[in-house]
């Protein structure tokens, strides 16, 4: 996160994890089937492979990706790679290669990993993490969506891994990479913040709460699915919603799309089904557990990575009193 | 769209067709199947049955939805029936049901007709229009995916249709319906809004222009989103991104994310693969577009219905002079 604005891209204030990309993703090329054959082929162009959904990291301070040139990936597996264009950078074109986790004795250079996304990212670059979430997004949906939606047949990678289309010619369906839109929201009343902690929480840090999220679904507006998701989870009603900022989610594609929520009188109350506490903390409980966001305490939030991080930040950053400026 | 709050939304500011919706989706109902069976089977209940994906509206002032109960839905049709949990509304159970488009000579009542959605829509009350977004959208997503897009074998509804899982148990995939976020951006300049003609529109009225939009690709947020679409469509580069308001769009499921941009100097160029022409507006051809937006001319825009005549609509309403107020 920074207040800079990165490169090409003039965003002012919050840039996510995952977002801050400075790659050119140039998609009037991936469906020019010569023109992605010359790039494959091409001494300037560069690989990153992903074993499993892992991304190859050099070891640095910060860690680099582990670009690959043409020579070095054929040597890598003999397996049929799956090439993803993800566009240019530094006037070389990048394809990610998706590499089946059952190869996972391939030997790597010296110095060099595959490593967990969200453990490397935080130490990434920002324009290089944001490359990784393409690619690790990219991979993810080619490897579930071998098959025909409509007909199960199969199904082939057509332009450079970012469409599928049904093999069976009477079906010829096309599919394209997916995305769920999911709001996050830090709710707000009276000073203080309601976060939740979710039932899957038995592996999670000793006081992680959260705030609360869900997936859009069809037929609501990102409003009106921030007011059902409180409504379900926490039996809390929202007034005034405010957009504030948006991150892509590599796990395996979601759009994170975080508001502030003003909550209207009334009791919380958990769904036990998603949640195993749900509770309102003060400014200075929330203060302290962001600065403190490696340690167990009472109250522990999600680091620095993640949105509802940076929504809790900007929400103490907007100083006490009433809860925002109303319009 | 209303200044008014909507009930039980409190909703201040745009509300946008397909949005606005009152009916209690009972979330935490969908898994439970055995409070499904019963409910389907309650003489309380009503079904809102779907043509292909054209919901059943009885003629009137306004138009209503075609709710019938199980005794009519039974005589309807002999092939089996899709029945889709949406909720509740008035106290009693909703469902729609997806009638395949083959069975299209069934006779229904006097007065009632299967309608297209985006010609009914407009005229429908606000909570209605959005149920049948909500039910349009489950109904194509169900039809559509009826294999396993991880192994090809039959996909069967479960959570009364809100997921599919694979009838092989040796996958057992689950999928999920898809919402694919999509930015629509108006883009201004100096008083002067860009917009666009698609190569598509050959079917479109004569001068219809609209706003620039494109879907979110994985490892990007919003913010680039609208960038990306900017260059790669229009050539122009975009400085600050403020959000405005989303609207469901249930052709087949999308979110249509709506944003202000403001453009950066440089000249407009059109990607001939994707649209006819581009063009800056004044304040003063969009005013008479968008009282006249159902008259061919030079300028047209977009229907009300749209969230693109909606954007310049809030833009022309927020005056004139600098482009909006700075943070």
């Amino acid at each position: 996160v920074t207040d800079e604005f990165t490169a090409g891209r003039l965003e002012p204030g919050v840039i996510h994890t995952f977002a801050g990309g400075t790659l050119d993703r140039a998609a009037h090329l991936r469906s020019d089937g010569s023109r992605i054959a010359e790039l494959l082929d091409s001494e300037s162009t560069r690989f990153l492979p992903f074993r499993g959904l892992d991304p190859l990291i050099v070891a640095g301070s910060p860690p680099a990706l582990g670009w690959l040139p043409r020579g070095d990936i054929e040597g890598l597996l003999e397996v049929e790679l799956a090439a993803l264009f993800v566009g240019f950078e530094d006037d070389a074109a990048r394809f990610a290669i998706a590499l089946p986790e059952q190869e996972c004795d391939t030997p790597v250079a010296d110095g060099s990993s595959f490593r967990g996304v969200r453990e490397v990212a935080p130490l990434l670059r920002i324009p290089d993490a944001s490359l990784v979430a393409m690619g690790r997004s990219l991979a993810a949906w080619n490897a579930t969506h071998g098959h025909c939606a409509q007909c199960g047949s199969p199904a082939s990678m057509i332009d450079a891994g970012h469409a599928r289309r049904c093999t069976d010619d009477s079906c010829g369906a096309v599919q394209f990479p997916r995305t769920d839109p999911v709001v996050i929201m830090l709710i707000h009343r009276d000073g203080q913040c309601l976060l939740g902690r979710a039932i899957r929480a038995q592996r999670y840090p000793p006081g992680l709460h959260s705030c609360l999220a869900g997936y859009v679904e069809p037929g609501e507006s990102i409003e009106e699915a921030v007011r059902r998701e409180t409504w379900e989870e926490a039996g809390i009603r929202i007034g005034h919603v405010r957009y504030h900022s948006s991150q892509p989610w590599p796990f395996p594609s979601t759009l994170m799309i975080g508001c502030l929520a003003e909550a209207l009188p009334g009791e919380a109350r958990v769904d036990p089904a998603e949640l195993e506490s749900v509770r309102w903390f003060t400014r200075e409980e929330l203060q302290v557990a962001v600065e403190r966001w490696d340690v167990d305490g009472v109250l522990r939030v999600p680091p620095p990575l993640t949105i509802a991080h940076q929504l809790v930040k900007a929400w103490l950053a907007e100083g006490s009193g009433s809860d925002w400026p109303r319009p």
